[in-house]
């Protein structure tokens, strides 16, 4: 909100925002049936006392614009429309109720909408920490670029072919022989799963995912009206998707190298073998890898890299290792279904911005990428043992976690279940936001995933000793 | 494709390609039941004999990895897995037939592959061409531009901050009063449309549309399961909307400035009437207005500037004016509709390129922006009179058309009903490529939609002439 009263006007401070507020009402920007921020907030945003406030809102409830509800909080009021101007306006809570895609769980827009208040301590983000972004190289290579016209217009339908072959040639050093035919370049994984949910499954089809999963917090599946399905990695496995899927349409999720939120690595062993069980039942794998360039010690093999039947959907992408702002990921799959997923890609946002393409393919093919993950990953180990010294110290008699390999994550277990919305929202209250478990399962009340990449060492230690000092008090 | 065999080997050129097409098949990379490019396609790309080509079919097809469908064409066999390896592998063409999202028409999918032939002359490309790009420019404003770490990482649920203020100050010059909150930024005006479908309609909410329409090009709405009904805009429509929307949920897209094909203009009169009318039956508008700052004369308001009800979603972009390679544009709405667009934004594809959102806002808040288009205002005029002036020497007796009044396009109506695809798959053989009037109104047979933006003086001079001796033929 930039809008504030002035100090020094002919007008009161309280007719000021009166009248704000009424032409907000009136051009259409604050709906009918829309919440306003709590008083505290609105006082704080405009900069006057939250007796002012108080007085503003009387008058208009009064006008009969704004009303208040069992429970506390003032709306837009239904008939504020007719009393200005006598006039219909469409009904857009009932338009955002009744559509198909599902909003985002409350926690997590709570989450999106914290992460916008600097004055936060982030201790759950997926994202690396500004100072770890190579920023200044980043300006450095935006100064040496050239650009030529056809870069910049609408590109082909799979994304630069510069970037699918320098892609083509990454991937092959990684034991994933693939030409950039079958290669398509997508705005980060995220949207990969959007393309592969409405483009290659039937409603209704089956997304088996691992318990816990970061599927679960978010919803390109769920929209489309598939079928979520947890499942154990345990001997029973093969039995257990056999009687499930039945004769429908599936898929199996996961992430096998750092897997979010856990952070644990699939041996070769139980890579063979998942590959194995799903080719034998004619369940495609999505490989979501996008932590794959973050492991401390040696690399572990993709089951991309051992499937030479087109079984699986590698997913990969600069997000989580270059520069989230970028929007660039991609899917190495059959060529068939390479050009099912362009063609939606095409009819979805007509390809991912050049600009961006053309700087990952840069960063690839010169080596500043490899040069600048070697960097990163030292950088993430001692901020891991950073964190852990400070949970060997403090954390030990109320939760346990595994010393991380790679990554981002600390799959933090409270030794009671502790974890709920009430403890997220607590914290908010003194500035500290967390991952809680219950977004990856529903069911989980023990666990945070606590992030060493994003926060300061500064916050870190700040935002785990006021962790601490809650979770004491409960 | 890039493999080609080599000349100088010790294995014959046949061999060479034998082996080549079986690795394809048996790392999954070509699938069950794909369909190999014809002969003399195959031919050209490996750089062989059409001879050759047919030799290597033969001997697969004796192996069993390939097999020939009546009516001709070439397919990798269904038992072709079997023979190499005696395993299965997903059936992906299923899986395609039965996902959600259509693909788009075949005419539409060979115009998207045939723009990717240089050599092809493009008379109906949506597109600035390359010649009109500011490439200069935008390469100097890379190389000025100084990167924040803050810019570079996920962006804001509703897109970068700066650029929505900067917008909010452009738009405001325009008549279009709103705050940085009520704007979201999207990759494109694609996809607003796609954000607006899973996020404010329920299933079978009826799509109003124009005749011929732009959206019959497109599926965002039909892949959702809303029904597209075309209306005609005259003295009947309000009792007609009435009518057709019952109970239902509804919208209306519009392209009122340089409408997408025709070119035409709303009249001010015919704005107001329409947000009356749309008004007082509560069906919310999509003011599609991404060519408004391509008109040759005065500007015309756009119907958000008078839509004090919020009732109208206004999209602009910058992909028809600036670059379509940054792949940016935005919505404006009333601020809980924007807050539920931005919710599944960030499900979707978590931002728009941050890179590209600070290169549009640099353009914009430097003046930049508007002295290129005062200068790409002109040359699109220059090319007008050009192909106007071959229109009249050579088209008259064949043809007839409006003075474009900006824009990119002549809707060019031929007196006969002669635009079929076969008319269009002719001209790919002659290298032309057409935007045929059917895939805008699939009953129409009389239009193309001819545009002077794209190709060069040359090309549409070459192309105008082919197209007319291929029609003398008819």
């Amino acid at each position: 909100m930039q809008w504030k009263p002035k100090r020094h006007s002919q007008l009161s401070l309280h007719s000021q925002i009166v009248d704000w507020m009424t032409s907000l009402i009136q051009q259409g920007e604050w709906t009918i049936g829309m919440n306003l921020p709590p008083q505290r907030k609105l006082a704080e945003m405009l900069e006057v006392n939250r007796s002012t406030i108080i007085q503003v809102l009387d008058e208009l409830k009064a006008d009969g614009l704004l009303e208040t509800k069992r429970g506390g909080g003032t709306f837009v009021a239904n008939n504020s429309w007719n009393v200005l101007l006598n006039k219909s306006q469409p009904n857009w809570q009932k338009h955002i109720q009744m559509s198909i895609h599902k909003p985002n769980y409350h926690t997590i827009q709570l989450i999106n909408e914290y992460e916008q208040d600097v004055s936060m301590i982030r201790l759950g983000t997926g994202e690396l920490s500004p100072e770890l972004l190579p920023t200044n190289l980043l300006e450095e290579s935006l100064q040496s670029m050239t650009l030529n016209a056809r870069d910049i217009g609408y590109s082909e339908p799979k994304g630069s072919k510069k970037l699918r072959m320098v892609l083509s040639d990454y991937l092959g050093k990684q034991g994933i022989h693939t030409s950039p035919e079958s290669i398509l370049i997508v705005s980060g994984a995220l949207q990969a799963l959007q393309l592969i949910s409405v483009g290659l499954l039937e409603q209704q089809s089956i997304i088996f995912q691992e318990h816990p999963s970061y599927l679960n917090s978010i919803h390109p599946f769920q929209s489309a009206g598939m079928q979520m399905v947890s499942v154990q990695s345990n001997e029973r496995l093969a039995e257990t998707l056999k009687t499930l899927k039945g004769k429908r349409q599936s898929l199996f999720y996961t992430v096998p190298t750092l897997h979010n939120p856990t952070g644990r690595i699939m041996s070769v062993e139980e890579r063979h073998q998942l590959l194995e069980i799903c080719s034998t039942l004619q369940i495609p794998i999505i490989e979501d890898n996008v932590y794959q360039e973050l492991l401390f010690e040696e690399s572990v093999p993709a089951l991309k890299s051992f499937d030479h039947s087109g079984q699986v959907l590698y997913l990969g992408s600069v997000s989580k290792t270059l520069s989230p702002g970028l929007r660039i990921g991609w899917v190495v799959a059959p060529e068939p279904v390479i050009n099912r997923l362009a063609d939606i890609k095409m009819q979805t946002d007509y390809g991912s911005s050049a600009f961006s393409q053309k700087i990952v393919a840069h960063w690839i093919e010169t080596g500043l990428y490899d040069q600048h993950l070697g960097q990163l990953r030292q950088q993430l180990q001692q901020r891991t043992s950073f964190v852990e010294r400070i949970l060997t110290k403090d954390f030990k008699e109320v939760a346990t976690w595994d010393k991380p390999k790679g990554g981002f994550y600390i799959w933090l277990r409270f030794n009671e279940p502790i974890v709920n919305k009430g403890l997220f929202l607590k914290l908010i209250k003194q500035k500290v936001l967390i991952n809680p478990g219950y977004i990856y399962d529903p069911n989980d009340m023990h666990h945070i995933r606590l992030s060493y990449a994003y926060a300061s060492l500064a916050e870190l230690q700040e935002g785990l000793a006021i962790l601490l000092s809650i979770i004491k008090l409960q």
